[in-house]
Parts: C-alpha cells; sequence; structure tokens
C-alpha cells in the first residue's frame, strides 16, 4: 500500500513537463486498490452538493481527474479502479496521456487554444491544415467530404440534413426553387419542408436531440413525453449465440429484418413519407451490443440503393479502433463506401464524412456559429498519432482476441451468468440473467476495482481505451470470476 | 506603417508569458490598416484548398489568431481590421485575452483540459464548483437550476425537452408511466411521444438541428428540404422608427401580435397539437434586429401562463453584456422570472437555466456523453471575472450610448441609407434599402477596415466584444461616413 502511494506521488506530480514519450502505461498502478465502497463518502458528499442544482442519480463516482492515470480511473476517495468504460467510451488514450497534455503545454498553440473562431465565416490556416492532414487522412475509403461538428448529436442531425437536402436535389433536377418553396418553408410547410423520413432500427441509438431522438429507441426514458417524427423503425437482427452453432437462425434472423426494411420502404413511400435515408449502428452499442452479419449490411445497403436512399453509418461509438479495425463497418466488406459516416466521441470532437454528392451546393445550409473547433482538432491529431505511433489498433485487436476468448472460458465456466459473449476487438459485451443480477453484478465488480458499463436491458459493455493491454484484461477476467464465484 | 510593424512585432509576439493585467487594449493597433482587399490574395488561396473538401462559399476571410488581438481581427494576409461582428456574436472579451490565455497557461488546469468526462456520470469536484461559483452566480432572478451543455442548438433542444417532460409530469399528477407510453414511446407514437408543441416567432432563430430549426425562421436557405414538426408560429412586433414618434401604432403592432399569439394557443389546442411552451429572443437577432416593447413581453408572459405553458427566453446571442444588461430580458421588467433562460456563445459553452420544477425527477432524460465540458466553463469563469473586474458591462451601457446616438447622427446626415436606428448598449442595428445595397456597403466597409455583420433581409447588425470602447465606436462612426460619403 505504502509502495503504492509512493508510486502514486511520483507517477501523479503535477510535474507533467517531465512526462516524455509514451510513458502512459509505465506510470499505471500495477492494478485496482479499493479503499471504500462506490460512491465513498467524498463522492456522497459531493453528490450531496450537485444534487442541489443538478439532477446527480446519474453519477457513479465523483472523478479525481489529475490523479487517474492510463487505463485507471480514480475517484475523489482514492480508489483506484481499472476502467473499461473510458468515460462512456470517449477516451482512447485513457486518462492524462503525455501526447494530449502536449497540445495544452505547446505554447505554439496558444491561440488555437484562446480563440474559438466561427469557422464557417472564418476558417484558420490551422483549421484548413487540420481538415486536410488530420480528418482527411482518416476518411472512410470513397468519402472525401467531411464536415466537423461539435458532438454526436448534431453530427448525425447534420448528416441527416445533408441526406435530405441531397434528396430534394436530386429530385429538383438543376431547377432553382420555387417561391412556394421559399415561402411555406418559412413556416414549417411542404413543399419547402417537405414531409420525407430517415429509417432507423429497434434497439438503435443516435443521440437525444429531436431528429437524432426520432431515430433512438433503446429505452423509453430517454424519449418519454417527447413529440417525435413519424419515422419508420425496422428491427435489427438479435442472434443466437455461438454464431458457428446457429448459422441457419441467424440467417433466418436476417432474412427476417430485411423483408421488414423492405416493406417498411414500400408502406412510408404510399403514406407519402418516403424514406431518403438510413441511419444504423455498426454494432447496436448503447442498446445491448447486438451485432448484425457482414451479409445484413450487405443486403441493407443493396436494398437501400434500390430504394434511391442515402445509408448513413453512425460509427459515434465504434470509430477510432475498438473494435480492432478504424472503422466497424470496414468489418463489413460492402460492396461500395456507405453514403456517409458519423463520428464522435474517442474523437473530442464530431462531423460526418461523406460522398461529395452530400455536400450542399448553397452555403449556409449545413452551418452553424462554431462549426467544430480547432482545439479539439489539435487533440484529435495528437489522438491519431499516438495510436499510430503505438500501434493501438492492433494493440486493440491483440487484447480482443485474450478478452473474448476470456469471456468464453468464464461463459463455460458460469453458463448461467454470462452468456451470448460476443465481439469485435475489444468491443465485447456479454448477457446476464436480467437487470437486476446485471446491475447487482456491476456493483461487485466496481466494489472490487472494474469500473464497468451496462447498456440494453440485459447486457455489460467493454469500452476500454485502446491502450487497455492483455495485462489489464487479465485483472477484469480474473475480477469477474472472484465475483461470479461468490455469485 | 512601419511604426504599426514595430507595434504589431511587439504587441503579437509569442511571449504571451509576459502578458500580465488587463492589458488586451494597449496591446491593440492604433487603428484599422489594409493591405489589400478582403478576400486577400492569401485568404483567397487557403479557400481555394478549403473549397476542396468544404463548402467555403460562407468565407469571408481567413483569420490569423495569434496576430489578432483585442478588438482588432488580422487575416493572413496582414490586413488588421476593427471587428464589431467577433465570431458571430461569441467572443466576449475579443482575441488573445490575457486572462483567457492564463487558462491554458496555469499548469493546475491541465487534468481538465486534458481529460473530458462524461459529466453525468463522473462530476469532477472542479466541475461542480464550476456549477455553483461560475454558473450560479450568473443565474437570471428565480432560475435555481442550471444545465449544461455544449451548443446553442443543443441548449435550446434539450430546454424544449424540459419543457415538454415537465407539461407531462403535470398532466400526469405524480401517476407512474404506463405499459402503453413506455411501449408506444420506443416506436414514435403517443401516448409515449405526445402531439405537442412549442410555439415560436416569425424571422426568429434557435438553431439548425431538427427541433431548433422547427423554431427559426429567419431565412428560407436554413430550412429549405429539412423536414419539421407543425409548430405554431406567431408573428413578432415589427415596430416603426423612431420609437418615440410612432408609439401608438408600434402599440397597436404590439396588440396584433399579442391576439394572433392568442389565436394560436387555441388553434393549437382545438387540432390536439397544444402548445406546452413558448421560445423567443429578447432581440430577434439572426432575423434582423427586431425588438418588442417591455410591455410586449410583460404581456406574452401573462399570456404563456394563462395558457399554462413555459416560456423559454433564448439568450444565446443577448446573453452576457452586450445589451448593456448581463440577460437582455432584464430590459423588460418582467412580473415574474421566466420559466427557461438558454445561453451560449459569449459563454463558449452552452446550456439552459431554469425554474427547479423544469428539473426531471428521473435520470438519463436530459442526458448525453459530455454534458458541457470543464475546459469551457475554466475559460468562461475567467471572463466572467474580467467582465466584473474591467467593468465590462457598465462599458458596454457607455459605449452602446455613444455608437447609437453616432448612428442617429448618420441617419440625419443620410437618411436614405441608414435608417431604423435601434439598440441596447452596443448591440445595435440599422436597416438599409434593400440588401444588394447593404451587402455593397459591408463589402466597402470591410475593405475600408472594419468587419460587420449582416442580419435579416436588409439590416446590419453592431455584435463588438465587451472590450468595445468610446474609442472604437469612433473608429466605426467615421468609416461609415468616409463610405457613406461615396455611396
Amino acid at each position: 500500500m505504502k509502495a503504492l502511494r509512493l508510486l502514486q506521488a511520483r507517477s501523479f506530480s503535477h510535474t507533467y513537463s517531465s512526462c516524455r514519450g509514451n510513458s502512459v502505461l509505465s506510470q499505471e498502478p500495477s492494478g485496482p486498490k479499493m479503499k471504500t465502497a462506490i460512491p465513498g463518502p467524498l463522492s456522497k458528499q459531493y453528490m450531496n452538493d450537485l444534487e442541489k442544482t443538478q439532477n446527480s442519480l446519474s453519477t457513479i463516482f465523483v472523478l479525481d481527474v489529475e490523479k487517474s492515470i492510463g487505463n485507471y480511473s480514480v475517484d475523489v476517495d482514492g480508489n483506484i479502479m481499472l476502467d473499461v468504460y473510458e468515460q462512456i467510451a470517449s477516451l482512447p488514450l485513457g486518462y492524462n496521456h503525455p501526447s494530449i497534455q502536449k497540445v495544452f503545454q505547446n505554447p505554439e498553440n496558444l491561440s488555437q487554444l484562446v480563440n474559438r473562431p466561427a469557422l464557417g465565416v472564418h476558417p484558420t490556416p490551422q483549421f484548413i491544415k487540420q481538415i486536410n492532414q488530420t480528418l482527411l487522412p482518416i476518411a472512410p475509403k470513397g468519402l472525401e467530404y467531411v464536415q466537423p461538428m461539435m458532438c454526436g448529436s448534431c453530427s448525425n442531425e447534420n448528416a441527416f440534413k445533408a441526406i435530405c437536402i441531397w434528396h430534394a436535389n436530386k429530385n429538383r433536377d438543376g431547377k432553382a426553387f420555387t417561391e412556394e418553396e421559399l415561402k411555406s418553408s418559412l413556416y414549417n410547410q411542404a413543399p419547402g419542408c417537405p414531409t420525407v423520413s430517415i429509417m432507423s432500427f429497434e434497439g438503435g441509438f443516435h443521440g437525444r436531440t429531436f431528429g437524432a431522438l426520432s431515430c433512438t429507441h433503446s429505452k423509453a426514458i430517454h424519449k418519454l413525453d417527447i413529440p417525435s417524427f413519424d419515422w419508420p423503425i425496422a428491427p435489427f437482427p438479435r442472434y443466437k449465440y455461438p454464431l458457428e452453432e446457429n448459422q441457419r437462425e441467424n440467417q433466418k434472423e436476417d432474412e427476417r429484418c430485411l423483408a421488414r426494411i423492405e416493406e417498411l420502404f414500400h408502406e412510408y413511400k404510399s403514406k407519402q413519407n418516403p424514406v431518403v435515408g438510413v441511419v444504423v449502428e455498426p454494432i447496436q452499442s448503447e442498446g445491448g451490443d447486438y451485432h448484425g452479419s457482414a451479409t445484413f449490411f450487405q443486403r441493407l445497403q443493396k436494398l437501400i440503393k434500390k430504394n434511391n436512399a442515402a445509408l448513413l453509418i453512425d460509427e459515434v461509438q465504434t470509430g477510432l479502433g475498438a473494435t480492432g479495425k478504424f472503422w466497424a463497418h470496414e468489418h463489413f466488406n460492402l460492396p461500395e463506401s456507405p453514403d456517409l459516416v458519423s463520428f464522435s466521441k474517442k474523437f473530442q470532437t464530431g462531423g460526418y464524412f461523406a460522398k461529395s454528392e452530400f455536400q450542399p451546393k448553397q452555403p449556409y445550409r449545413i452551418f452553424n456559429t462554431w462549426m467544430g473547433e480547432p482545439a479539439k482538432m489539435l487533440v484529435l491529431d495528437a489522438i491519431l498519432k499516438t495510436v499510430k505511433q503505438e500501434n493501438l489498433i492492433e494493440n486493440t485487436k491483440k487484447t480482443g482476441d485474450v478478452l473474448l476468448n476470456g469471456l468464453k472460458s468464464l461463459n463455460q465456466k458460469y453458463p448461467q451468468l454470462f452468456y451470448n459473449i460476443r465481439g469485435l476487438g475489444t468491443f465485447c459485451a456479454f448477457d446476464m440473467p436480467n437487470a437486476s443480477v446485471r446491475d447487482k453484478f456491476l456493483v461487485q465488480m466496481r466494489n472490487a476495482g472494474i469500473q464497468m458499463g451496462a447498456c440494453g436491458d440485459v447486457a455489460v459493455r467493454f469500452r476500454p481505451a485502446l491502450i487497455f493491454a492483455e495485462k489489464h484484461a487479465n485483472i477484469v477476467l480474473d475480477k469477474m470470476n472472484e465475483v461470479a464465484k461468490k455469485f
């Protein structure tokens, strides 16, 4: 314990400038170390304070951002937890990575950090460089246009808008806007604001603003009492595991979903609310880590093309390496690129890539005050360089194998407790018998020093950073075994 | 010219650490200095580069953030412009203010800058302190709940959601959600997702995501081809100026608008789409700087209360001092607080203040991954302290008087060119004969070294920083006179 404190004192000191190179793993403690149950007394004190002005019922513990390091989050009570949830899947390099620290320590970056420009009217040379040298090199194949945004919801909302504009533009066939369109649009009426729809999936999650929320169907509490667009909602495959033993059933499941998708295209066309785009996650994440087969996605794309709609793949949670490929949809070998791909979370900023035909011809159609943020692009650039230098996608793939195999072993040992083991890279999950068992398990894991997240009704999801290595996976698997034994 | 360059070299040097105290005005050049027409050759070169991947038709010039200082923006061609537009009204302290630089230079802030937490699940002690010591002290009277967000659109979208939840909660009268509500909500259907509406105003602007856009009616190009909610749209007063000579007509105008608002409440109630909230700007900004009288707002509030709806005042553009009061709605002497007030832009972050009854009882209803950002709160805190220390709201009030009186003199001198002079603080505007004259005037002003912005069909708006002083106002007025002479 004393040794650990010493280690802490050294590695968590304020002399950040002494952190050089990719030393974040070497600064980590050797494992989790718990002092109190979660939330501890100090966390509770802060939460009481927060409760005065905020609904803090979703708070798990109060974070000590200074002491948290690498894969370990530390709370204000000094509990050191191995973190496989990483701020809802949003930290690619864990806590206090030197490469991100350097962004804020480099005096050359100061003016970009201090002055947030309205990039739509006054871009900076640095931002233009960031578009070309940071964002475009990671563009999914075939998508040569990128639109920076600020968060996942506004990335999807603006991608929906780009789809609607693209669709109307095709129909308009080069003709100018009519007077009637111009006038009616200001009053929310057709033909200016037409009735068209974006198809989404049962269990999908795409954000919480009104457009994005109309495509979100993971939990009722997200949607209750909020008006919604009448947009079609299709089933997304629910497979039986292990996949290799249930191929025939799972193929049937694909058929069922695809048939209904096709029906919905027709239904909404005949009720004068045509589907102009389909938004889908490569893995339904918030909704419960549901996977679709490569075949499902290939046939989905074909179906969408046949119906003259656009395919938007929402990679807000899956993008940036966690599945063992940079973009999760690379796993599907689609015959051609998706039309648009949205991103956020691990990117620290948001936006979407798209085929160039999705770029509106006129200014101010996809627009807002900030249009992204140069400061976040500096951080993203540091992240991407580190991912490359440290070979972190390969690391994630390797660690993912260890993790998935470990979970399969646990499934064999505790078949009533952990099942439907699934995953790509470290983007893994399993199901538990019911929500109350799952929630109890998560509490016990947290008190044993592992911070994990729930998703869907009965699932537990892994969303570690890309620096999550074999040794960390083994710590988690060991703790799961220990907790399961007592269950 | 040489002297100016020398001044530049000194004040724009990279040794930011030498900037101590509130020295930003002393670092400014003595006035605008133009080398090329706008956009200059280097700007054009960058814009060509940007055009390859972005629609850059809205770009005015490419900004040199390092050289820009105080009230002066400098472009990549070295043109020094007095900036009364300030990145679409979003810079309260101008460029490179030492107080904001210090936020990024203080090593104690490093961990807050580097680690962006998911504040809904893992708030930090620093963030809780920021809520209590940075945000709550600026809360509009009577609004004891604050919900941080990331931008203006998502602030309004989430405020709309809070209103819908509040309304449903009243109707539900303490009863639990029904099975039918829970199930139907996941399919975007009533009763889970009810048909209720938010009233907004002709010419209003509240953002560009689907919910916010349904309340935005300033320009057709923002809305064309995008599906919209059928939400009621009321007229907002269009006064005759000068106000003191047109009192009777303007009172009639208030009556006309209020009568129609009352009608719309009834119409939408009888078509089973009741109005649960009304969103309004204190001054319609993007739409053309249209003002409503204090009486109009007082009676609007009464009408809203009578119809059991909520009043959301959108202070995204007006908040933080530019009108000579911290919140623009303070000018209206409302008999009681508005129910919610949204903010963004100058705050560098977003969110809304609300009466505590607008805080949902259950978690995850107003929620997203980030829920704001501690780094931005550090900047906001520095801004608010500077505004207080330097007495910048008082400065804005005083400068506003000079500006408004100067504009009135110009109106007398050029009554065919500048008219409908209006404003509060430095939040001033005037109209010009038509859009093409206005746009030509703005180009000439820019080429004379004054960066101004348009709004609405024929208006020019002033949105300077709060450090905009009498001497700056006089420079602008002189240049307007020079340009007008040649018109």
